[in-house]
């Protein structure tokens, strides 16, 4: 609200609309009264700019809100499930995921592909999810809404400052431009595109999702992915570049991982070290044999707690954040490895005693990602809604 | 600017009093109406504040401000040298440092006296410091100055809710109320006392002396203490316990530690690991054999820059700053350690392409702790100046 405004009504006008649907988001159900009380705006200004809103479908104005005090009461808002979509995609090692999300969160629909993109050319592979993007936005169409934005998650690091996906170790991947390499692939028209961290947009999901204030968020698929959570934000880092947790180096003499260090976190607590010191086939089959007290199976689950209960000890002991989100196939073990991870961080986190740490699942599991960066295209369309009500007026 | 004030002239004083203070402690030098610009307090309002703080001794009003533009030039505000003095109080291991400093940040005293805490009751250890302290005191009387605070640094974890410091392993104590233990030797009157964590207070001194806004302040004595800065505040954690990293396991199947756990980098790269391994009885030896190029002396800098590579390989991986500062006994060793230490990182850190990490001589050195609890004293001061105003009136 202290943002300086430059003139012009226009203007004005579109910074007010953001704080109407802002103050509309953060508190459903509000009445206008309630949201220019809540934006310092006057009720006729606020009148004007949801009746606008509403116009073009990104708000609802779903009669009397529920209210106890006296006075007539007035008629609740809501985002609307009509209006302007949010589309995800996630570039996996091992698969494309795309995910479409209106503008109260609600998922429309969801496509996962499998796929083997690991030391594919990123031309190949973006182009390939240019297509699964032109499909998507032919089904919105066909379901009758509007696609507002495009958020992508990749599994690297993504560079803030100028949305280069930087590297990607697990797809052999450095200094890929994503929107570009997708708008060369497709006519995507003026659909604004986003890149972030697969790890960073699966804890903005499982925050939004409900996941406490202050956790770490941290994630098995190829890769291991980890999201810090302060004080409910997602921490970044100064470049964008935060929550790397996958070359953590747990045991310096340990087996050669792929980056050039020796005894990384992925290489001895990842998906695929897990599945081969198992000898289990795949997750599916792991889950079985665990369901099914294998002693093999619970042995390497053991030492993948161990490895991550050093990781994370570290962690916790860096940031004090008092929870831990197992996502991605950490989810789907959690079961299993929450009691020995749960011992680890009680014996390796010197401050436990006063503030235990808690071992959560994921409550989206594998979709965390795709999740995330859908509801980061939506968190767009929110903060600059303007364009969204010139384009249907 | 947005805290909601209770009723009553005095609160609202009170109130303004810290707005008027912090904007000259920010922008030293300003007029009264720049102080009225910048807090929205109205020019009336500003003079009889800085009037009354004039008078008590807080600010001082030494003249024209520096100023190009036109118009009569006003008079320049400073925080005044003669206001009450924030006093800071190391228990440091093997030492009991304190540290008298004026609210515009200059030392008056200092004072570091060599002692053996290492597993000494903490009741014995702070009724000592209490001494120091009652000392400290007195000499501030001689030099006609009141003091207004005390900070205390502790080498262990403080809890932010209750201020208890709940362990510090190397003097083996837990679960301590340092200032009542304090005020239980020693008449202290109604003295505010404010205990915090030694890493964390020198990380604030760093930033005060002028460090980058993002850092890990990384500080070895008998243990190794971290601070960790960000968008130039010190980040301490949800409970206060954030920032521990001298029992980050670096070596698992390394040598046992007191904490109970194996190859923690304390045992493998703090000052005593360092000395041992060099066969140096002290620091001083030490950097004069390093200076004289002595091969025993480089190679075991050389294998604590390796333990350090890999814990700040990963902190940095993990919060994406991009600067390390070396305090304490590193900072004396950086001439030998910097070069090392920054090839570990190169390769350790995925984003250091992009990202280069620098690594950088503390300023303060062995004094950070003690100066940064000094400091927060003054803070404190600064934060709320009135009960200075009415004593002095």
């Amino acid at each position: 609200m202290t943002r300086p405004l430059p003139a012009g009504q226009h203007t004005v006008r579109r910074h007010n609309s953001a704080l109407v649907l802002g103050a509309i988001a953060e508190s459903p159900g509000s009445s206008r009264a309630g949201v220019a009380a809540r934006t310092g705006l006057t009720k006729a200004t606020v009148s004007s700019l949801v009746d606008r809103m509403v116009a073009a479908g990104l708000v609802s104005d779903t009669g009397p809100e529920q209210r106890t005090g006296p006075g007539r009461p007035g008629s609740a808002l809501f985002l609307s499930p009509a209006g302007p979509h949010g589309l995800g995609l996630e570039i996996g090692v091992d698969y494309l995921a795309t995910c479409l999300v209106d503008l109260t969160g609600t998922v429309r629909r969801r496509w996962v592909r499998p796929a083997d993109h690991r030391n594919a050319p990123a031309g190949a592979v973006l182009a390939e999810a240019a297509g699964v993007v032109v499909g998507a936005l032919a089904e919105a169409g066909r379901l009758g809404v509007r696609v507002g934005g495009l958020g992508v998650a990749v599994p690297g690091l993504v560079e803030a400052a100028t949305g280069l996906l930087r590297v990607a170790p697990n797809l052999g991947w450095r200094d890929v431009d994503v929107p570009a390499e997708l708008r060369r692939a497709a006519d995507l028209g003026d659909l604004p595109i986003l890149t972030g961290n697969e790890a960073n947009f699966a804890a903005l999901a499982e925050l939004a999702a409900g996941g406490p204030a202050d956790f770490v968020h941290v994630s098995a698929e190829i890769g291991i992915g980890a999201g810090v959570v302060v004080g409910g934000t997602v921490f970044e880092g100064v470049h964008g570049f935060g929550g790397e947790i996958g070359h953590f180096a747990v045991d310096p003499g340990g087996p050669a991982c792929s980056c050039g260090g020796r005894g990384c976190l992925e290489r001895l607590a990842g998906q695929d070290a897990i599945l081969r010191d198992a000898d289990a086939p795949d997750v599916d089959t792991l889950v079985e044999r665990l369901a099914a007290d294998d002693p093999a199976a619970g042995r390497a689950v053991g030492r993948a707690a161990r490895w991550l209960g050093i990781a994370l000890g570290n962690v916790i002991g860096l940031l004090d954040v008092p929870a831990v989100v197992l996502g991605g196939a950490y989810a789907r073990l959690h079961p299993w490895l929450a009691d020995p991870l749960t011992t680890e961080l009680g014996t390796r986190v010197l401050s436990s005693a006063w503030s235990p740490v808690s071992v959560l699942p994921s409550v989206l599991g594998g979709e965390a990602a795709v999740r995330g960066a859908a509801a980061s295209a939506v968190r767009a369309i929110v903060a600059d809604p303007d364009p969204f009500v010139e384009a249907a007026g």
